[in-house]
């Protein structure tokens, strides 16, 4: 749920979304000042609306202040059409669009530095070329496993996206698939083979990064058009070192997207 | 979210959802007697817990009373664990066990012979080899395009998933991606651009079919852990007619699955 609010001529884009029950609360929430009403009964079932007490109704609320034009369409509801971008298409249409674009990624570079969220890293190798860091994600509050989502940022600045990836990159990858799942098993108890771990492509965000989300939560991103497991990505490299320079890959565009447009007027859509 | 509870030697299940935003409220949930607390801040980007009042957070809740063994065993939580299957393990566990199960796929064969659901089919390549019949998915009531799920089971009988693909079925699938997406524009009007096309592994049933969902639907079972993009598949045997022979496979199994006993009987899980 978003809602971009406009003011003094600045926008916000303020996300609402709620979380996942929490097991231990689960008994409070049945009894603790919590109000019941009857809405329908039949035989062995029935139904109520439940009315929790604030301290048990959570809402997890993401703000971005000041938003950019390119934040508020990122969280606008779009048509989305699916490309299949072959390796021509990133040289002659993608890669020029990416360098064109400034995204900042300042606070990439804040976490990697240490200027920012120090104290919420759960593993970091600092080995400049094949390191990374282990954050939680900014959708994960933390509270539950349920919805465990973490994010490595490499060290290294210079890879954009899988599309840079080639055998070259393999440490990196296998410290990131080794290494992250013996953190989360150690910090938070959950075993690798109960972890989704990949990246997407187009990613958000042109600074290479790993997603490792929970099996059993239905990650917005996870879906294959846009999700590429790690374990493949490194099987793939050691086939084929030019794999993903050779490869075409799917992902799906919004309507708004300007990337869309460069796709559309380069007839390829 | 589902608790049972035991007292007086009856269960109960109790199942908790917490259901979307209403939009219309959403500018009260900001406003009016919501607690706000701040918990990160980085840059643009600030995290906060949301504590709404009641009438705003209501949680749907239904009861079973009493519930049956049968109905707890429906709501118990499944533990997932995922398998990367190398070629070995397809052919050391995974095959013996689909041979040792008699899965009846009648209902296939109805609807490649016509004895079932001849109405619905949406199109038909007759060819022996190369053809398929496309049909709506059980899942669908076509009553809307949102979630618009159709299913190409083709025509011969010997190709039982992903794992059994080489060069030779490039003519089938691409036969399947090709008229699959004209026959929907078609029929639908749905463009192939808004359609995920993909086949499942571990599939349901060991006959090859190929899924056809909304490119906007959530679909069940089109994350990255189970779904492959026939694009994707028919590009891999393109490069390499062997690629699924030889590659590691990805799927998740619940605790409950006795293929995930196979698996852990010969020491791979």
């Amino acid at each position: 749920q978003v809602t971009s609010a406009s003011g003094e001529g600045t926008d916000a884009v303020v996300i609402l979304e709620k979380t996942p029950f929490q097991e231990e609360k689960v008994s409070d929430l049945l009894k603790k000042h919590t109000k019941l009403e009857l809405q329908m009964r039949n035989d062995i079932y029935s139904t109520y609306h439940l009315y929790p007490p604030p301290e048990l109704s959570e809402i997890k609320t993401t703000v971005v202040y000041p938003a950019t034009e390119k934040h508020l369409q990122k969280y606008l509801r779009q048509e989305v059409h699916l490309i299949r971008e072959t390796w021509e298409d990133y040289k002659n249409i993608t890669l020029p669009f990416i360098q064109s674009q400034s995204f900042s990624i300042q606070w990439v570079y804040n976490i990697l530095e240490k200027k920012a969220e120090a104290d919420r890293i759960i593993h970091e190798n600092p080995d400049p070329c094949n390191g990374f860091v282990l954050v939680p994600d900014f959708k994960w509050n933390q509270n539950q496993l349920d919805d465990l989502y973490l994010i490595a940022l490499v060290q290294r600045r210079e890879v954009k996206s899988l599309r840079d990836l080639t055998a070259e990159h393999l440490p990196l990858l296998r410290n990131i698939l080794q290494e992250g799942k013996e953190a989360v098993a150690k910090r938070f108890g959950v075993p690798g083979s109960q972890l989704r771990i990949y990246l997407h492509y187009q990613p958000s965000y042109y600074h290479l990064h790993v997603h490792f989300t929970a099996l059993g939560y239905d990650a917005p991103g996870s879906s294959v058009e846009r999700a590429h497991l790690l374990a493949d990505v490194i099987d793939n490299l050691a086939l084929d070192s030019m794999y993903y320079q050779k490869r075409a890959l799917t992902f799906a565009l919004r309507a708004d997207e300007l990337l869309l447009k460069k796709f559309q007027e380069a007839g390829r859509v």
